[in-house]
């Protein structure tokens, strides 16, 4: 017969870290490295402790928890996610996958299994990046994405520097560590709406979308609107509708995976009775592709140009940032798929379209993800929601996931 | 032999005024009854004073320079327009309208011409609106649109009362004046592209457009750019795009009239990787013809239902505020006509886009326009410019118009 997590000391558990912080309705506000982050960190620290596990942090303030396996001088599979929240975050992003990584290492204690290699619960320092920028900057560094420096001199909106802070809550460690893991798996509630849609309980997630963000400039002729007949305008607006229109058409070309998305637009004057003489707007399209990724972006430009041209409007596209998509690792993938369908849990493939630390980790360790659909799609919010239902299985896959994969080689 | 007013003068008088409130970029700033305006005033009414003309000033600090008919009895002919100016204001706005009625007295002065009527050559207070909101205040307690309790209590940005620096300044009269004009003429340049993209010299104004104000706001659902599919987003941008589109549409259809403008458009919460939950924009429809416009307001309510329904988006329209169109005086614009043919000046009819007094004062007064091109439709800008010699075209026009009217029966 199988083994099971215990549901209801994981969803407490979930509760008891969500009290520290909590906001009124409902969510927690658990910024990276403030005195809350401390107690969460604390509390995490005691009930890993009850364990036996040792606790080792490196300079970071990544906590990595480890219990010993039957032979140490294998590379630990590791397995968590984050603590620190949004301003007004809920409850489930993160914490749903540290405590499920708790609740696997209670539910190994209490069954007395050892495993092969040694296992380690890994709490990433400020995934969020809301009070510190960049986010992930935890695993950024681990993963040598970014320096120690830079990682240390990230400044909040008051100008305290986070390697300060970590002295100051105590959690700044003595040295980092190399990337030693076998695998890395993380559990995330999906914060996207289509396990709910497609009435999915286990997301097996294949790797994050590759993803490009520009800034397109749009100039035409700022003119009052009474005076000036349809035929003599160089309206900004008209022409950035086209390409928001574009950048829609785009994306639903290439889907599933394809995201296009206008979030940010200002137009200027921005007057009733003045015809918009410029606008400023943000593009960010995604696939899981790099190769369509590239498409999408041929595509994009074209109809820039175009559109640029019939219409007589200057327009300046400019690359802000990107990121290569990531594939996880096909052992580990299959390690959770096997899991869910032994468990006999639905599931789907699915691809992440936010950041995640493990999207880094997967750059230096054999990564996966595990998803559970979170309410409506909404993360980021205090009325984010996981159902209990949900977090038991997200668990239990991640439970038989670690034991699959301490059994295979990778 | 033709009559001609004297172009040199016109233009050095026009140049004068424009010292008062010069700008580095060769505009003026001269807001209503500042010590400029006072300025301003004073030296017209010293020119006016050359030619005998008597002054009142009602209490509303509109100023009415009478010279005196063969029969005055007779209610006199008004022309004229305003001298403040907008902050960043160009020489031309409202200037060559007064400048050329001060021309066309100073002709007929030195031409020893006596018209059967009087001749009124009026300066309207606060036409621009950009000191006391709202514009064309002037003309508008003149006329009856506003009580004048409501026009002396028009407060500037510092709280000063328009009654109050009427009284500072030295031109607060003692009582209104019972609109009793045979007719008023206002030249005017034109504010848009038209006369210059046709190559015409004069604009025989038919009237102005009507204009119909809203506010839409449109709701979807605010979602993380990344992990939301595009076929679960409520994006309420792809819902104004549609919008703007139509609005656009809608113009062009009832072309050469009809006009569609959004000039005012925010999104929320406007994050480069969040999908716009929502979006607030203005809608500005306008035409000449009272049905048109209402069937062009028909058609815009028609699309929002339509789209609303189709892509799921909550989208609530609100009446703003509305202008009736408004008709010019046929024999006013037929002496305007002849007035062009007789000079063999090029010319077209014209409809008003913009707000002037002259439209107020219709209500009230048989009324006409005079346009002049400027180059590239610009004002309210201190690169405003029209060319000496359409200025000088637009006066000999206001000229014979104003000796036609004489000895024309309304």
């Amino acid at each position: 017969m199988s083994l099971f997590i215990n549901a209801d000391r994981l969803y407490d558990s979930i509760m008891e870290i969500g009290k520290i912080g909590e906001t009124e309705k409902g969510g927690s506000c658990r910024l990276a490295l403030t005195d809350l982050d401390k107690q969460a960190r604390d509390l995490l620290a005691a009930w890993c402790k009850k364990l036996g596990c040792k606790l080792i942090v490196d300079q970071m303030g990544n906590m990595f928890f480890r219990i010993k396996g039957k032979d140490n001088s294998l590379p630990p599979i590791g397995m968590g996610s984050h603590l620190d929240t949004q301003p007004s975050g809920g409850k489930y992003d993160g914490v749903f996958g540290v405590m499920s990584a708790l609740e696997v290492l209670r539910t190994l204690h209490e069954n007395n299994i050892q495993t092969e290699s040694p296992i380690e619960l890994i709490n990433w320092t400020n995934e969020e990046g809301s009070r510190f920028a960049p986010c992930m900057i935890g695993s950024g560094v681990y993963t040598g994405k970014h320096s120690l420096e830079e990682g240390l001199n990230c400044k909040d909106n008051e100008g305290k520097l986070l390697g300060e802070e970590l002295k100051r809550i105590g959690y700044s460690g003595d040295s980092m560590i190399k990337p030693n893991l076998k695998a890395y798996i993380e559990p995330h509630i999906e914060q996207g709406p289509i396990l709910e849609d497609e009435q999915k309980s286990i997301g097996i997630v294949l790797g994050a979308l590759g993803q490009k963000w520009y800034d397109l400039e749009i100039t035409g002729l700022e003119a009052h609107a009474g005076p000036t007949p349809m035929h003599l305008r160089k309206d900004a607006l008209l022409g950035a509708i086209k390409i928001i229109d574009a950048v829609n058409r785009i994306a639903q070309k290439y889907k599933p995976d394809g995201r296009g998305t206008v979030g940010e637009l200002k137009i200027y004057p921005n007057s009733r009775n003045v015809i918009p003489g410029s606008v400023l707007m943000s593009i960010d399209i995604r696939h899981s592709q790099a190769d369509i990724l590239d498409f999408m972006e041929a595509e994009l430009k074209e109809v820039i140009l175009v559109v640029s041209d019939s219409m007589k409007l200057k327009m300046k596209l400019t690359n802000v940032t990107q990121f290569p998509n990531v594939n996880f690792n096909k052992i580990c993938i299959d390690a959770v798929r096997q899991s869910a369908d032994k468990l006999g849990y639905s599931h789907m493939n699915i691809v992440s379209g936010a950041g995640h630390d493990a999207v880094f980790v997967s750059d230096v360790v054999p990564t996966a993800m595990i998803f559970i659909p979170c309410k409506d799609g909404i993360s980021h919010n205090e009325i984010e929601f996981a159902s209990k239902e949900d977090i038991e299985k997200g668990c239990n896959i991640l439970l038989h996931t670690i034991l699959k994969l301490d059994k295979t080689e990778i």
